[in-house]
């Protein structure tokens, strides 16, 4: 067993991770784990990439396009090899390249499920960008791939490492100003471009409530520190040019074991952004909270304000990093990602029929 | 027809007002309009009695009420003669005292209804708090009352003369930054002592929804300057102690038949105060919004801030004055009211059914 092998495959057995490792001892701390991103969008572009200039301990080594003027764009500004760089025909032969480490799917949410799994039986730990797939069938598969392969996986909870977002967990879940009784949770940008494929069913997997619902979602459950029970939902499509077969706009409420209830709207169609818990007397919000360019925090007890990252993935990656040379299981783990998946279903199910639907875990 | 009777009664007709008189060349200038404060509870006390001291058109000259003591306090802080002081028994002389021109009922909800009706049936123009009663059916009673009485009708709607909120009107109603999308507009404030009337059903006619949800459905509605057509509606009730056969939050959706729609949280177990405008790429807001001590503006394109009045109801006191004054109908007219009663019946089905109810006007 070498040392590649060790790092990939070391205290991981298929049903989960054992904590004993202690892959650190072997000298990683002079070489970085290599990342590659399949999927060169621009979240890729404008985000991963500058994220991964600032890592600690990781770095971009590879890349998988389908596109040949972003592969010779991207070698040159990054200084990738040709060797390293892999098409969607190819895409298995990274099982062979020491370089790569870790695959990172950046492809739109249908193709998630698939090169999740390839990466896996290539060898490679994987993080899969949210929502982790169409739904939780895929979510189940994927997580089943990567402990067969003995590869850690995790979500692109971004989040999960903000300080704002943290400190939101902290007042919510410690009941530092009380118990949340409330939280409004929203997140909606215009999209009125029909071409995207965050706009076509079979590639997003339902629009908004797919790609925005998950930090809705999040941002309540993870403040009040407990999953939703039931959801209700209303799903309004207005203008019927633009949005084929998806809701363009989705609300939700989701009632929790403790008594909070939450309230939230998903739009493809408008701007908002924002988290906002409130304990009666007292409350606490980040608006903007979602984006990915910074979160702004105010309470009834004065300002919430961090010191962050200039791109939030730097802190994700090297958590992650940090989770495979550590052997510890992500807290933005493929569990995570399926729990979100599963309330999603629910939430789909709850506007389709107008019915209150009761989540399962 | 003395000066009286003119201020009274000239220029109405028993379907409406005329517009064309000109009461303020009777001279009324040198003298201010008798207001008569019914029901002395908190917002008489605190909002309503000190509003009057700044006001150009009215002043306090009279009160209702059932508590001795605080006729003989009110009367001495006020300077209100004895002969000015009613009860709930001798309520109906007060069609026979010159000093009061106006009687503002600010009684528990289910009590509007009954001292509008008797107001105007002792020739008394009214202004009625909000909400305006128990249901549509009181409303139309109440309208009909005061028109056959050819007296002055208006609800207690201080926000309709409310810099903040007349900008967010402009701005929508005018798409000054495009038309408006979507609104998230949520009020609540923790109660928590189950002996007040708003958490009687029968005084209070339903919680939150009632009280509250009128400020909601106001936000939305007169910033996007429609009426809703249909709405969506979740009621829920965690503390059955407090909350007895109201629901202790309702959340409700309503939609626009301009493509705007619009998401609110009311309730009475925790605090929110918000009104969020969103047109696509822009936003205007104001948090708080809804509360009496002043509301707080922001947008996309920079803050909303305006100088207002220490007390909201002096505005809205003067202008009802101006109205009888000048024979124009209030802007917060009964019609205005009964509009809201509506669409919280219709909200209130909504609830209780789990079902999209169209509503009717």
């Amino acid at each position: 067993m070498n040392r590649r092998d060790f790092i990939n495959k070391a205290g991981m057995t298929a049903g989960g991770l054992l904590l004993s490792s202690h892959a650190r001892s072997f000298g990683r701390e002079d070489k970085k784990l290599g990342i590659a991103l399949v999927g060169l969008g621009s979240y890729a572009t404008f985000q991963l990439a500058p994220a991964l200039q600032d890592s600690k301990l990781c770095k971009l080594t590879g890349i998988v396009t389908g596109t040949p003027e972003k592969a010779e764009k991207w070698s040159a500004q990054y200084n990738i090899p040709k060797k390293n760089i892999y098409n969607y025909q190819n895409f298995d032969q990274i099982k062979d390249n020491p370089d790569i480490d870790i695959v990172y799917v950046v492809l739109p949410n249908s193709m998630h499920a698939e090169y999740t799994i390839r990466a896996a039986r290539a060898g490679k730990h994987v993080i899969c960008e949210k929502p982790m797939a169409l739904n939780v069938a895929e979510c189940k598969a994927m997580i089943k791939a990567c402990d067969e392969a003995k590869v850690h996986l995790s979500v692109g909870y971004r989040l999960y490492f903000e300080p704002h977002h943290l400190e939101m967990r902290r007042l919510g879940t410690q009941k530092i100003h009380g118990g949340v009784k409330m939280i409004e949770s929203s997140l909606g940008f215009s999209m009125a471009d029909p071409k995207v494929w965050r706009l076509n069913k079979a590639l997003g997997g339902g629009g908004a409530i797919m790609d925005l619902g998950v930090y809705c979602i999040q941002g309540a459950r993870r403040t009040i520190g407990e999953l939703p029970e039931a959801v209700t939902a209303q799903g309004f499509v207005r203008d019927h040019n633009v949005f084929k077969g998806i809701y363009e706009m989705v609300m939700f409420q989701m009632e929790f074991p403790g008594g909070a209830i939450s309230n939230s709207t998903t739009t493809y169609t408008s701007y908002i952004d924002r988290l906002y818990a409130t304990t009666g007397y007292k409350w606490f919000s980040l608006e903007p909270s979602y984006n990915g360019t910074g979160a702004s925090g105010n309470s009834s007890e004065g300002k919430i304000s961090f010191q962050t990252n200039p791109y939030q993935q730097t802190r994700q990656m090297d958590d992650f990093a940090d989770c495979i040379l550590n052997n510890r299981k992500s807290e933005a783990s493929g569990e995570e990602g399926m729990t979100d998946l599963k309330i999603i279903e629910a939430i789909k199910k709850a506007a389709d029929t107008g019915k209150k639907v009761k989540v399962s875990y």
